[in-house]
């Protein structure tokens, strides 16, 4: 292992035990009020993606599988069925990615709330935690998730991986660890376990696995912690290791990050408000604009070209999509469902069964797609019409909201678009309220009282 | 994904798909009657380093926290509890791979036997599969594990991938797939659920999580072929995918493989007679061979200068081992024990407590490993005496050994002087009886029924 210079007084503490060392420092911080209010959105947006989530095929296989062998202490989302904090954590995670309707994060290239939140619910609800304590806990995993990210950097995307499978354990890990008592040198060694299980490969998109990563990453995480906890060890310093996380995963040097002020990252969140992929937003929301402000129709329609980075490229390049899962990673549908005017806020829209849709079928096939390294986050879009007319759209959904007030009204009404129809608006607006005061919650229970189960 | 050539009348199917269907015909084949010699041999080998690996701290650790939530119809060897298939997996692996001296397959540059037969076990014993159905299962498991390390290539290790976690997770779906009577399709999609679950990093090399690798290699193809049995789905050639599981865990260029013949890389296994990575295996048995020789005490030995090939120094360069499970792990350790007269077969050599055995700890301070590329599997070792004297000597133990009876009498002895402590004698020669006839067995059962809980 490399020694890197430390902050430590001179002496040099290598990365994984600095992370450890920031991660704690979370336990006591008073987070600024920005934090906490972003984290609660995320909350509240994962359970609004995870109650319609838990009744996708994927997720309902997998809670089968699971329930078939287990039992334990935790709750599953929609379900009655109770398993332990590590199948909780696998059946909740996946449940809650199954739509491809959760939170983003740039920095750490994935989806946090989807890998680490379910590992905060598992343990917090077989452990007592308080809602506090569970909160510091998501923050403090979020935030160590987005180090890790911004560590595997862009190459780790490029070589084929998931980061929410890949550095959303370790984000897992962290919140799961905070949560058991771990000291610096176990949250070290925990960071190592979770590291060594770390997997979810891209070719994966468009399938019932991605959701998988996300769940196999929170109970990664919670195997990671709670082995860790007992005192099972790996070696410390897996992500500066000669050949470690960083060296394995990816193709970027090993480099001694700067750890955020808490609370930074988790307010870059990046919240969803179309079923699908994030690559598809910039997409949508130029041509749903561009559609209202100039009335054109499809039909008037002859070529649409996207110019996109590769980002955008590789995690939706399915040209033509069979199924509505493989729908969310299409840039082509994407900007078909826009120009026809469908609701890419709503579920039904990304079904099987839409696909044959045949206004959107012959739209999408009037759409080119161009890879543009120089694009970065954003997109160009160019229409010309049967008419000759041309029309230059470019936009970057990347953009964090900073207006929280805003942005808090637009994830109620996602919410209860979608949690309604599953559990009924008294038992949402009764989650949306125990959410809302969740840092004074003596336990997390109240959280899932309300749901678990229940077919409303 | 790209189209590969195929052989199935000019129609292109990838990889995966002709590694699934290779698989499949393994059901019916009559392997050649070595292979199901070797086969039985590993297997037998497998439960001389479980049923002691059981009682390692790692193994104990982990299965108290799977029994903490766990239940369900598997045996763990070595404990009265049952488990779910995938938990069993996880703990009997783990157990397996827990003393590094389990067996080895340079073409999946791994271990394959602690990978694969917990799955084997796992899903036989709860599916009431036959002697033979779990003995063909496990061959097409091993067979076509070393497909992909061949597919993945030595830079898969040169990354930093253990191939145990990695390739072996894929093995592991096959075995099991082929237990759960997985079709062509849902075996090609067993594979992707089974790749973008795989990890395992040789940073965590002499640590618990090494075994841990072998365990969630296991686990993850059993949840892999159970999910695919239930109609969970992944994308179709993870293998070829772009991006996918050899884009990203390798370096290598996507290429058509040759199927081995049913039963050739089987009998290619090379076993450990050390209880050492196989690494050191070369060190150990040439310096031993020329102390024998020689007369060479160690108080004669002025410098033993070793040089060894990339994979060698990268597996094994801990250079002063602080336990005993990194002594496992270090050439210069293993050439003191050697040069020492020390029982590398015995387990006793490989604790805590023998790290400091004063006058293997002075012999270890005159070893000096050098890197060198163009050794290969090869060692070769400079022996100076303080009377001036020089020796030369050389050794590859990487050579499978053809005498199948001779093999089996050494791996005998293993089991015997490796099982008897743990269950008696009289337990370990039924089993051992048993292992024999495995073809002509109705059900597994018989397996685990001498030894699951005793403590003889």
């Amino acid at each position: 292992m490399s020694a890197m210079p430390g902050t430590d007084a001179g002496q040099a503490i290598g990365i994984t035990r600095q992370m450890a060392r920031a991660a704690l420092a979370y336990s006591d911080a008073v987070l600024p009020p920005q934090a906490l209010t972003v984290a609660k959105q995320c909350i509240l947006d994962w359970f609004a993606v995870t109650l319609p989530g838990s009744r996708e095929h994927c997720a309902v296989l997998l809670a089968e599988e699971l329930e078939a062998y287990g039992a334990g202490p935790c709750s599953v989302i929609g379900r009655t069925s109770r398993l332990s904090p590590r199948d909780a954590a696998l059946a909740n995670g996946t449940a809650s990615h199954a739509l491809d309707y959760d939170d983003v994060n740039r920095t750490m290239a994935g989806h946090p709330s989807v890998a680490i939140f379910p590992a905060v619910l598992a343990i917090a609800e077989s452990e007592k935690r308080t809602g506090r304590e569970a909160l510091v806990a998501f923050v403090a995993g979020y935030e160590m998730a987005s180090v890790v990210g911004g560590l595997v950097g862009p190459s780790h995307y490029a070589r084929g991986y998931h980061a929410t499978g890949t550095v959303g354990a370790i984000g897992a890990t962290v919140a799961a660890g905070l949560l058991l008592g771990l000291d610096e040198t176990a949250m070290d060694h925990a960071i190592g376990l979770a590291a060594t299980q770390s997997a979810g490969l891209k070719a994966m998109f468009g399938s019932m696995a991605k959701p998988l990563h996300a769940g196999k990453a929170a109970a990664n995480g919670v195997l990671a912690a709670r082995l860790a906890m007992r005192g099972f060890t790996g070696q410390p310093g897996v992500l500066e290791a000669d050949q470690g996380f960083i060296g394995a995963l990816s193709d970027e040097p090993v480099r001694v990050p700067a750890m955020p002020v808490p609370g930074t990252e988790i307010t870059s969140t990046l919240f969803k408000y179309h079923a699908a992929c994030y690559f598809t937003h910039s997409t949508i929301d130029c041509l749903t604009a561009l559609r209202v402000r100039t009335g054109l129709t499809p039909d008037a329609i002859a070529t649409v070209e996207l110019h996109v980075g590769p980002a955008h490229l590789q995690a939706c390049q399915i040209g033509d999509p069979r199924s509505g899962l493989e729908a969310k990673f299409s840039l082509t549908h994407a900007a078909a469902l826009a120009l026809c005017g469908r609701d890419t806020a709503a579920l039904e829209t990304f079904t099987d069964a839409a696909i044959d849709d045949p206004q959107v079928a012959a739209t999408r096939e009037r759409v080119i797609v161009h890879g543009d390294a120089a694009a970065g986050g954003a997109i160009f879009a160019r229409i010309r019409t049967v008419a000759g007319e041309c029309h230059d759209v470019a936009h970057d959904t990347g953009i964090v909201n900073t207006d929280l007030v805003a942005q808090g009204a637009r994830i109620d009404a996602k919410y209860l678009s979608l949690a309604v129809p599953v559990v009924g608006a008294a038992a949402a607006l009764r989650l949306k309220a125990v959410i809302a005061q969740l840092e004074d919650l003596p336990t997390v229970d109240a959280l899932l009282r309300e749901i678990s189960g229940e077919d409303g």
